[in-house]
């Protein structure tokens, strides 16, 4: 790695990853400048800040006052997590939940899944957001990609057939993907992130994902 | 699924997949409106924009006149793609790559790669990058995440010991991601695709790739 000789007129390059991390969240807030996200909900709106390097939708996340906390005692007491698309399962990581003895799951690639959907000329992520209710109760539901998954997903919970402990829906698109989640902004009685606007995706929602485990990673050390 | 019921004011909510796709690309064209990008490279940016809803993005996007043949020709040929992160290699799927007689791959959770990376005290992209050139010749190299796969890859190519068929780089950030970028634009000799600035990421990398990989199956139906 001596020769490496890079042209960086603009920052000061650094190969550590921890150093990539830190450096990257100073920007972000000296360029955020003025907010109304509490700390806590700060931790999560710079990370995907840090995924996409887009202000404008990070500013745009909304978060119900209990989310953040139904997230990180969701985790630590062990419920699962279920994730639209794979990846997102991917991105986070399924470690991140199995050692507070949960898991993450993605059903959408379930054969069983693709045979009904195609069988009810419907979305694969609509039928795999079925068999996670009926597989889980509680639980946090990641969906980043699929507004059709995020629609039936509050369709399941206003008809009593699901109760999340948290939904991240930051699903990204042109077709239902703000109005699912405008949906999810008048959901009441479930804790919720989500934001305004077409915009969105798998690695927003993995980074909003992992600074909730992060939270329940630190949370869980405190009380040791 | 008879009793579903969902608010849509906004736009017509269609559940069939395909339907989804056509009418988010009708939307797509028509708030695009002027560009001066060629037929196919315009089927790659769709995607794009399709992917994070940021028509500044598909905006961004610069590709040499070579790029999309190149990339056609490569999987045609049954050469493999190196993706930086998961998330790109659950995100497009390796059976795509595998019908024409090549693979994806993503080194960078390998422990090789890991032991690697912490010894030299650097990322495990940088070293991922190292294996991937030093295990195949030519191939797609799809970045998405990491500036420094993307900065180690050009390096290599320098000193001749790395020759891509394409490099699809769009990584993500505040560090070194739109620097990296840069880099990649005035690279000669190889065909690339990227963008300008900061924005990218794994979901819009994917999209890049898949654009692509399905002109190489048009191109493989039609030669039949």
């Amino acid at each position: 790695m001596a020769n490496m000789n890079f042209n960086t007129d603009f920052v000061p390059l650094t190969v550590d990853p921890d150093k990539i991390y830190d450096y990257s969240f100073a920007i972000i807030k000296e360029e955020m400048g003025e907010h109304s996200f509490t700390d806590e909900q700060w931790l999560v709106v710079r990370r995907v800040i840090h995924a996409s390097a887009d202000f404008e939708l990070g500013r745009s996340m909304i978060f119900t006052d209990d989310a953040i906390e139904a997230g990180i005692q969701s985790i630590l007491v062990g419920r699962h997590v279920v994730a639209d698309v794979q990846m997102i399962e991917s991105g986070s990581g399924r470690k991140r939940f199995q050692k507070h003895g949960g898991d993450l799951h993605c059903y959408i690639a379930d054969e069983d899944v693709s045979i009904e959907a195609k069988k009810l000329g419907t979305t694969r992520a609509i039928i795999s957001m079925q068999k996670a209710t009926q597989l889980q109760e509680g639980g946090i539901y990641a969906i980043g990609n699929a507004p059709t998954a995020l629609l039936e997903l509050i369709r399941l919970i206003k008809e009593g057939l699901a109760k999340p402990d948290l939904i991240i829906g930051m699903p990204v698109g042109f077709v239902s993907a703000a109005e699912s989640k405008a949906e999810l902004a008048i959901l009441e009685g479930i804790p919720f992130i989500t934001n305004v606007g077409r915009k969105g995706g798998s690695t927003v929602t993995v980074a909003a994902l992992n600074a909730i485990s992060i939270m329940a990673d630190e949370r869980a050390k405190e009380a040791k």
